[in-house]
């Protein structure tokens, strides 16, 4: 069949609209029409040809929700017509890490999804002939898309796509890293680094689990409103505060933060997050993904006095278990996802998209198919 | 009253035996006379100039055990003829930190004893009329000492003093690093790095754990037949293997090792203790003290996969509570001390336990009083 898509044909060059040739699914896959698709910073990331891991030509987007059309031979979980959200973590519950209960990082098909190849080793994308690779094993940047179905979230059907595409990545990874990642109890006091798409899911996620203080970090004050309204208590611009920020931060937050959360890929934000973090207790969670080869740096007597090092992918959250879990939060009202979509776009335009995410103006930019 | 110390008077040169002078315990304050006590590396730091907090003239040592001569007024948990192991790191059982359920680096004293000093901010140690400061809140390298009732632990009245003096430090700091901060299960792999005092009491906390793997690394193969001992499975000297350590410590450990332990303090180590931990879940328990301004580094996308870096101070264990606990475990069988401590000395050949040390003779030398 034919789909459209966006298509990075070459690193640093804008997407190209085209149709693609698809085949359809395979023994234990899906065949899914994407009604809507979120553009992240890690689309990005990977278009400016600094990720190592980046393969052209592909089809980019890993933030979708969609349909499913058909189903390949042994698909027992979905049907025609249930509605998904694509996992660029999948979750295939056999798999060791799947079974460890101590990750959500299901290794079972990363070998070929970390090529931009489907299970079988070879594409389901072509174009003149020629295979288009699939990205994060999920390229929501196609109308249509072939994916295995451990790689599905299934979701209630009253969900609106142009919403919950966002659960994809940025809401999930957010949400997950308070709840899943930290498990950050009620009367904490957290500090979150960087209120972009991701800080701003850490603030609401906070507090709904009840914390006591949640202070915001970030260099632009425009940033301040957006955040008070999803539960930050404080907000602190670095460039504003005259002094030191982690000796700042300790003293705001009476001693060290129980949680601290670095959301901007800043390794040296990274370190600042580790040592605001309380003596004896604090943990500090990297979720921002830092530039190649960058790294982080402290004294090991932050840690032999107490405070913990971790990182969060997906917020810790397994895709098909927690993933329908936080549509029905969002349907509930108990998560704010409507003012995170700042800006809609049809697929023709997702280059604007880009440049909004750029230029700082959209916080998520969304593309209706 | 008088008491014979071996008194560091400055920095990097020998200890002297000296008569010094005693002043009686004050309210909350109890009198104890040290049986014996352990020399430990952190000692040797302090004497060395290097350990920024260290203060001269004062009285080292921090490993001992004894008996209760005298209480102050107010002193409700201890009796004269109780047995007790000085605590460096106390447990008054109501600051923030002891309350908190996540710490046991209680503060209630910290400010006094990271200066020299009783809480009342002076000296009980005097030497012809000029005080002589105390260290670590504990000075065992005295015959006699005047202790905060909250940093002494009573342990049964049968323990040995020249074995059970090895619980105030090295044996809690590795044992409890495996029980009370790792927290490791059965079944789990794990990597020891430095098999020395500390390295070899995390080795035989793992066996009693029931771990599956027990991996021991250390630059000397002289270490491998009493690790082998304590219950280490596999033997890795860094030397002698003729490939990178990291990746032939996860080939070793089928995917990386649930737990590590870094016991030595060298912060390459560290580095690689925490690389060789299991993706998605593998946690690397900084021990070892580091140089002065040395500093760890990685690359976040360590911690973003899964891997856990913390660190460990007196193994996590709460003086008063887990300590004669650990003497219990001793006096069972459970783990084995007899075998740890190879030198014997009186207080005047202490200096003699220090070289011993220095030149790797000793895993643990013991000076009786």
């Amino acid at each position: 069949m034919k789909t459209r898509a966006a298509v990075a044909f070459e690193a640093q060059k804008p997407l190209q609209i085209v149709e693609l040739d698809l085949e359809g699914p395979r023994e234990g896959e899906v065949l899914v029409e994407i009604k809507a698709t979120g553009i992240c910073h890690t689309d990005a990331y990977t278009l400016s040809g600094q990720d190592s891991e980046g393969i052209f030509p592909s089809v980019l987007g890993h933030e979708g929700a969609g349909i499913v059309v058909d189903t390949g031979a042994g698909v027992t979980s979905l049907k025609k017509g249930d509605h998904v959200i694509p996992l660029y973590t999948p979750e295939c519950r056999e798999c060791e890490y799947c079974l460890s209960r101590k990750t959500n990082l299901c290794q079972k098909i990363r070998a070929t999804q970390g090529k931009g190849l489907m299970p079988n080793g070879t594409t389901r994308f072509t174009f003149e002939g020629k295979p288009i690779f699939h990205y994060m094993g999920t390229s929501t940047f196609s109308n249509y898309i072939v994916v295995p179905e451990i790689a599905l979230a299934k979701i209630r059907q009253d969900a609106p796509f142009d919403k919950v595409c966002y659960i994809g990545c940025g809401v999930t990874t957010g949400v997950g890293a308070v709840i899943f990642t930290a498990k950050a109890e009620p009367g904490c006091r957290a500090v979150v680094f960087g209120l972009g798409g991701i800080g701003l899911n850490v603030i609401q996620a906070l507090r709904i689990i009840g914390a006591d203080q949640i202070v915001g970090v970030d260099i632009n004050n425009s940033k301040k409103a957006i955040a008070e309204k999803f539960g930050m208590t404080d907000f602190v611009n670095p460039k504003e505060i005259g002094a030191d920020l982690v000796p700042y931060l300790v003293d705001l937050t009476k001693g060290g933060a129980d949680y601290t959360f670095e959301c901007t890929g800043n390794v040296t934000l990274m370190r600042q997050a580790l040592e605001c973090c309380h003596k004896g207790w604090g943990e500090s969670i990297v979720i921002g993904v830092a530039a190649a080869g960058a790294e982080i740096s402290t004294r090991p007597f932050q840690l032999v006095t107490g405070r913990v090092w971790k990182g969060s992918a997906f917020g810790g959250a397994r895709g098909r278990t927690d993933v329908p879990k936080i549509v029905d939060w969002y349907m509930d009202g108990k998560i704010n996802i409507d003012d995170l979509i700042t800006h809609k776009l049809p697929l023709d335009k997702i280059n604007e998209g880009f440049d909004l995410m750029h230029e700082g103006k959209s916080i998520r930019a969304v593309v209706e198919f």
